[in-house]
This record gives C-alpha cells, structure tokens and sequence, in this order.
C-alpha cells in the first residue's frame, strides 16, 4: 500500500494560525487519531477502572483536537477554487469530524472506530499536499 | 408577570455539547458575533490606544468563539438529510466560519464586516429552526 | 418567511465581554443548563459504563460554563444600582452559581437537580430582562 | 536547615476544586494581582510598542484569572453562615471583580489601580483567614 | 487584627508571566499539590462511581496544573547560574513534572503518591527561596 | 545540509498524551515554530497597526504551544537512560524552551529569533529520532 505523501521528504511546510501564517499541516489532526488508537488499544487491554475512566477522558480530549485541527484546514486553509475541483471535500470533512465526535471516536473505545477516522484524515491529507504542488 | 420571549416554550429546544445532549442553538454564536459588531463599534469611536489593543484581542477571541460554535454546529447538529435537502448548507457554514476569520471579523475592526457575518449566521438560524419545526 | 421569535428586534439586545462590549445574555448559562438536564436524563437511561463516564465529564464542562456566564453577568453586567434595587440578587447568583457545582449539578447527575438549576437562572433572566427595560 | 515561613504548618491550608477537594487560598487571587502590578509598573517605564502590546493581553489574561480565582472563593468555599456574619462579603467579592475587570486592572495600566485591587483581595483574605480559624 | 502570615512582607515575592512579570512563587505549584492529596483521601473513602469519576477527571486537571506551573519555574525562572549552582536541579524537576503524571499522581488515586509529589515539590521551593534570598 | 530525520519516511509514529498514549511527535513543537516564523516575516513587512497588533497576540500563542510541546516532550518522552546518554538534553529542553519565550520568540518579531527556535527543536528532534530507532 502507497504511503500518503504526508510522509515524503517534501512535507516540510505547513502552516495554521488565523492570521494567517500560512503553515497548515493535517499532521496535527492525524498525531491526535494516532494517539486516540493507541488509547483505544490500551483501554481494551485493561480493566483496571481507574485507568478506563483516565482513557476515556484523555480520549474525549485528543478527538476535540482531531475536531478542531480539522475545522482550521476546512475553513482557513481550504478556499472556494478547491472546493470546486474537490466537490467530496465539504462531505469528507464532515465525515471526518463527525467520525470524531459522538458517533466515533468520542463515543467509542474500538480501535477500529479510530482507523476509520485515520484513513478519513489520510484522504484529506492527499487532497492537501496535491494543492501544495500545484 | 410576563415572561420575556425567550424563555417561552417554544425557544426551549436546542443543544449542543458532544455527548450529544441534543441541544443546540444559533444563539450561541449570533451572541457572539453581537459582541464583535458593538466591539468593532466602540473601537472606531475610541482611538486610545490601549482601549484599541484590547478591543483586538477581545474581538479575536469572540471572533474564535464564532467559529467553534458554527462547527459544532455543522458537524454535530446537521446530518446528512438535512445537506440533501439544503445542498447550500456546507458553503453556507464554510463562508460563515471565514467571515469570523482572518479575511472577516478578525481581520476587521469594521461594523459592517460584522453585519455581513450577523447575517450569514442569520440564515444558518433560519434552516435551523426549519429542520427544528419538521 | 415568518423569523423565529428568537430573531425577533426585541430579543437582539444582550452583551457579555469585558472591553465591555456591552453585549450580556443570561441566554448562555440558560442553555449549558439544559444541556446538563438532557445529559443527566440520557444519563440515567443508559447504565453503559462507558457512556456514563463521558456523560459525567461532559456535564461537569457544562456546569463549569454555567458558572462563568452567571459569574460574568454578576461581576460585568450588574451595577450597584442594580443590587440596591434588588436585594436578594447576590444571594440569587451564590445559590445558583453552588446550585452548578459539587453540591448541585456537578455533584449529582438527577435531572431534578437541573432544573432547580434552571429555575434560579430564570429568576435572574427575569431581573435581567426588568433591568434592560428600564 | 530553616523552612522558609511558605512551608510551615499553619499555612498548610487551603482548597479551591469543585470536587469539592476543600483546599481554598486566596494567595491565587494576590499572585496574580502582583503579577498585574508588576506588568502595570513595566508597561509604564517601556514605550515599545510590542513590548506594550504583549503586556496589555497578558495583564488582560491575569486579571481574568485573578477574576476567577475570586469567583471560586466566593461560590465554593464561602457558605451561607459566612454570609450572615460578614454581611460586607457580596459586595466585596462585586467589588473585587469589579476592579479585576474592564473598569479596573483590565481597563487600566497605571499600578495604583492594582494596588486598590490587591488592598480589596487583602480584605477578602483577611475574612477568610478568620473563618479557617473559628 | 493581626495578618495571616501570607500576607507579611517577606512572602510578597513571586512572579510567574512571560513578560515576564518577574513574579513567581512554588505556591501555585503546591496548592495544586494538596488538592491532589484532599481528592485522593476523599478517592479512597468513597466508592460511589459518580463520586471516584468525577475525583479522577478533577485529579487529572490538578495534575496538569502542577506540571504547568512547574515547568514555568524551570524555564521561565531558573537561569543558567542557578543550574551552574545547583546541577541537581533538572533532575528535580523532571522527576517532580514526572510524579504529577502518568507514572504519579495522575496514574494514581494513593495519597502516599501525592506525598512525594508534595516532597519533590517542597525540594525545589526550598531552592528558589534561597536563590530569592541571595 | 543533511535533513534531520524528521523528514524521512519512517517518521510515521508518534504520540503523546498523559495516559500515556505512547505518540510523541517533535513535528508539533516545530509546526508552531514554522508559524512563529511566518508571523514575524509578514509582522516586519506590514506596518499596519491592526495587522501588527493581532500579528503579536497570535504569537504570543503559537510560543505558548511550542514550550507546551517541548515540556511534554521533556517530562512525559525522554526517561532517566535517555538523560544518561544524553547529558546535554536537560539544557537543550531548557534553552529551546526559553528561546520560546520572553527572551526569545515571544519578546522578538525577528524571524532570525525563530530560526534560532527551530534550530533548537532541530538539534531535540535529531536526538529523539535517534532514541526511537533504538
């Protein structure tokens, strides 16, 4: 399977803050999945209920970021000609973040449920680096 | 003694934190941008320029606060029904997070930047309430 | 096309930041409430382990937020005309803002609970609302 | 080897989460008060403008939480006894706030609106100390 | 009436922004500290699951706090000549910010794991009043 | 020059949350540091006083995250055998974390003080790559 280009040399940039800076990286979002399946996978590997209540609110945290990180992308990097040649990228971000909220990651513990929502990122993220080169 | 409208039954309804509680509600983020536009109005009357410093960072934070609440909106509230019989709904919020943006009510200290974002909100109550009714 | 009441002229009114702009709502801590009364009832209706950890981190977020908007509208909203007109307001924001906490709504995840919450934040929206009338 | 007087038993005290964890000081409120009118004091002997800048939107973020390091003494900690014997309490708490907020710390750079800020926490201290020791 | 030993003189001190104010004092660190020892007492003496949830997601909150506050001495207060003189002292800190986390008093709900916290704590307190009286 | 590993294929990995989750990524602390030096570049080329004003406060910002990044880095990824291997790391955390703040990144709008920033976090990176291939 072809790794996104997210992880090829070339990703060096990126940028994110509104004023703008200009330096927007889905990066942010997929650091925050990758660390949501692994809280997932700890959780089923352990009853201990202490450790179950920390998972699941560390969890909660990190899907907010996944939600936000995403949001940021979709509003202040993504502009009106992308969305036109990516008519999906309204519905992919959607999905994407919905697939971090109480229908998904939030309100699962199924590392399976934080897969879904990683290969969701991934698709943006191929959208994103092919604007970058064009 | 008479209640003021806003607390009569039929303004009960909305809800908006991720459980989901099932509570949503426009005015979270119209009262913000509310507090953007008389921010924005008190900063052109007032050149002092401490009281403009301040009036800046405050109406960056609103202005972030707009946002949140417009994306919680479209990601938690808004299904996908409801985009198949408004396909103008993603642009909508996608345009109205931007004008709570760098190229919007952050960017700008004018009035009338304010009322542009007001009004996009507006429309955005307007389905809302509809889906609310059917 | 009929506006829902809640864009009504005369519900526009309201402020809430401290430049200040001006702009206050006891609409804000109205509807964390009801969000807290629909997270306790989903609460009790769901005895999964799991859920219920989230419903009660998630309520304590909302009945953090009902404090600071009550605490805003006693603090930045509230004049000492205001307190001399109407004597039992201090002792009506403490009760409310305890009635959010861990003697309250933080403390307890009974809907009965909530809406006494609710009750002590309509009886300071009216006061708000006879205030902005004068 | 000597503790400094910080450390000593008597000091011990204090409680401020909404657990309730019952450990309350108001030396949260006076460290950041002192934080705002050593800002005050800089602001005052530096004319450069970012300098200036950054010490206006951190002042503004210590004067929030002196703000609400109040707020939780006033809500959580203080009960309704306290209340009947310091009938002054409210108003101090109001007033305090008060001058945290737009029309004092956040609304002003001269130090000496900080120090009638830090007299009124000494004030509130000063009662609660008394009240840790009945 | 006499003051609270807070309040004399001596203990004045302290600063903590990143202006920097140039006021700093371990008591933040340390009141967090002994809310962390209260929760878990009060963790181990009731096993209510609404109760020990709602512990766990404060305790974990406090935590952060304490490494935050620990991590802007370290960076923001302590200077090279300090490290020259007291070459232990990022040992101390990292071991300190360590025991507030995952492997310490977030990991756990034992008081006895809040005393070490409060111990390494008051090691490094010891150290910053004797470089504050230099 | 030689790009540090950060930017090779392999870097997919990562985490970081306080469960711990186990994924680090040094990419967040250098993301916010690449913004930094975006802000400061369009800070000197636009003398606009709006512009200049939210250029600093989203800085300001953006500074803070880099010293969160590289302070959880510090405490919750590197453990006692990595400070053994690497005796310089402490110091390399503490100077890249201070290059964050007052004396650094936050107290300049000078882009060579953010490349000084990146540097650093380079010279982290480098070092943390090397650990995982361990």
């Amino acid at each position: 399977m072809r790794l996104p280009r997210l992880f090829t040399p070339r990703t060096v940039v990126s940028a994110h803050c509104d004023l703008p800076c200009g330096v927007y990286d889905p990066a942010q979002a997929r650091i925050e999945a990758e660390s949501i399946k692994a809280i997932c996978e700890k959780y089923q590997a352990n009853d201990d209920p202490e450790f179950r209540t920390r998972a699941l609110l560390i969890k909660e945290q990190r899907a907010e970021l996944v939600k936000h990180h995403l949001w940021v992308l979709w509003t202040d990097y993504f502009k009106a000609p992308h969305f036109e040649k990516y008519p999906q990228l309204h519905g992919l971000f959607n999905e994407a973040t919905k697939l971090a909220g109480a229908s998904g990651a939030k309100g699962s513990a199924d590392p399976e449920v934080a897969d879904r929502l990683l290969a969701k990122i991934n698709e943006i993220a191929e959208i994103f680096w092919e604007t970058k080169q064009a």
